[in-house]
């Protein structure tokens, strides 16, 4: 009964912070005896500059064969320049929908310990816990025809397509209710169906999947509201659903409510429950290779891989205990230092991580 | 020498704000001498209630006509089940469209007198002042092809076009670049380029048009970056410029950031200087007909319809410091009311900002 898990480091900040994950995989899979095999391939832009494409043929298929992969992150100026086809970002969204990992699960936890980090009041957020449930594999991110173009009038236009079938809205809105039967029993569906079709389709189908789950109590807000009320009143959110675009504003939005977006994980989902886990802040260029970097949210993703892909709850509550333990201690690397705090570098987090498990 | 200004007030607390700010127009009026004529006309589900259509073509032809549009609000719930063409929402972007109004305007200030209403922290928002330029005609609002249709395999899927011409993209650059130049100088361009080719040539056009403005010091965000960024540090901002889906989302919480946005005036602009006025709060269906909505952000749009459109600054001038003064005076509407202040009510709001004169 071994499991596999891909480790793929990318850019910038990635080989750092996951250097640290692994260890800490590594650590409960001997404690709890997890036969998890580890293999590390390469994604984003290492691999362009390694192998010429941001998602190597050998990469997929080890992603393919794998119960589940870690990502730390991908991108950075360097590859800024090159074509959409060739940028690392093609890397992840290629996994993405090669593995069908059509369901990304971005929680906004406020750690208590961090409550200070927050740009917001405190009354505001204090104890925040929302689930932004995005669609990942659809939307304007992957649909046809798209392009820059010269109009017959000599005019260029660039353009995308934001399609959504009833099937795709489904699946996304199940996995939302679902996730809500196991929280407060509320979720908010964000749309804009005054002016857009492809999201009053998107309404209707959440309306008729609620049939289903008549436990839920079921809301809809236009994306503009949505974005307003997360910064006036982000409690009133226990789950959020949305498609791909919208759910990269607002989780990005939702997260930075936190003040440690650090330390914020994500998993995304296929229907066999494979899946792809990773920490929400990107490659972070700017401080990379200073080893300054946080490793948490890296690390509870790890948590969250356990827990949703490997079967390995035990493992996954023992890795969050850790995580709130060296919070308590008072170690804090420099994202979620404050004015007064000494902050540690990334192996010391991932050390302490390591004694407190 | 006339000047001609159509009064939509449209629905909810639209009615009852407009009242307020056409007082206040009407005293700049007579005590400038400004020679400006007022009538007022349907828009949205009082146009459908009463004619059938969200935009009349007498109130469209009004529109064309005038020099300046001030706009209450449009929609509720009431009209919510409507098919999308006949909803109230049509009448407003009907209006943005056929008057070409392509320049969106949304300042977000933060009032000193209401630093405390923000959720965000005083020192994260203290003296905000960004200006989003928003395009209001084109982008995934108005592109062809859309709708609901059923496939060849049987599933129903929605769609509509994210698409922007290099002229479109170029004439709103130069609004966000001239806007930046009476400003501080600096523009951030907000896209999507690592993911839509629509916004690659939109990168594209704003860095030519910048050789045009080389004291303006330009820069790029992703979308999910910007919403992150306005949250952790609104100031880094001046001037924003974006697309129209995108500077929907982003207005609104650039909004909300000042914890009051029924203070905040818009603008819509044409290439002739033709404008809309309206506050960027909705119709409020909840509070509407309390006599309780504030009227200041349409009374500001007053002061911006004077300054952009009837080319009357110091009367302008005069209705900002009147605003000001009942502020200080320590007058507060309901919503920005802190919990040891009285409330009053629109009209006398009104009778202060008038008596302020
Ligand atoms: C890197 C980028 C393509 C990606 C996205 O837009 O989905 C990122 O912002 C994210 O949210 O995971
Ligand atoms: C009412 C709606 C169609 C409109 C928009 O989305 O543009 C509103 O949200 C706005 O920002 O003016």
């Amino acid at each position: 009964m071994t499991k596999s898990v891909l480790v793929l480091p990318g850019d910038g900040i990635g080989p750092e912070i996951v250097a640290e994950a692994t260890r800490v995989l590594d650590a409960v899979n001997a404690r709890f005896g997890l036969g998890i095999e580890t293999r590390e391939a390469l994604v984003g832009g290492v691999a362009i500059d390694a192998e010429g494409s941001p998602l190597p043929d050998d990469t997929l298929a080890a992603a393919r064969a794998a119960d589940a992969i870690l990502l730390g992150a991908v991108g950075g100026p360097q590859w800024d320049d090159l074509e959409m086809a060739q940028r690392p970002e093609k890397g992840l969204l290629g996994l993405r929908s090669n593995l069908n990992l059509f369901a990304n699960l971005r929680p906004a936890i406020l750690y208590p310990q961090l409550a200070g980090a927050s740009t917001l009041k405190p009354e505001v957020v204090s104890g925040l816990d929302i689930l932004i449930v995005r669609e990942l594999t659809g939307g304007i991110y992957f649909g046809e025809p798209r392009g820059i173009r010269t109009r017959d009038d000599g005019v260029r236009e660039g353009f995308n397509t934001y399609v959504y079938s009833e099937p795709e809205i489904e699946r996304i809105a199940r996995v939302a209710f679902d996730a809500a039967m196991k929280r407060n029993r509320r979720l908010c569906s964000v749309d804009k169906a005054n002016v857009l079709e492809v999201t009053v389709l998107w309404r209707e189908v959440v309306k008729r999947v609620a049939r289903d789950y008549p436990e839920v109590e079921l809301s809809h807000m236009y994306v503009d509201n949505a974005a307003m009320q997360l910064v006036r009143a982000p409690k009133q959110f226990d789950v959020l659903v949305t498609g791909n675009m919208f759910g990269d504003i607002l989780s990005d939005c939702a997260a930075m409510l936190t003040g440690s977006i650090g330390m914020l994980p994500s998993a995304s989902l296929n229907e066999s429950g494979q899946g792809m886990y990773e920490p929400i802040h990107g490659s972070a260029p700017d401080i990379a290779g200073q080893g300054v970097a946080n490793p948490l949210a890296t690390i509870i993703s790890v948590a969250m891989m356990l827990r949703y892909s490997l079967q390995a709850p035990a493992a996954a509550d023992a890795i969050e205990r850790a995580v709130a333990d060296v919070l308590d201690q008072g170690l804090r690397t420099a994202d979620i230092a404050g004015p007064d705090e000494q902050p540690v570098s990334t192996r010391a987090m991932g050390d302490a991580v390591l004694a407190a498990l």
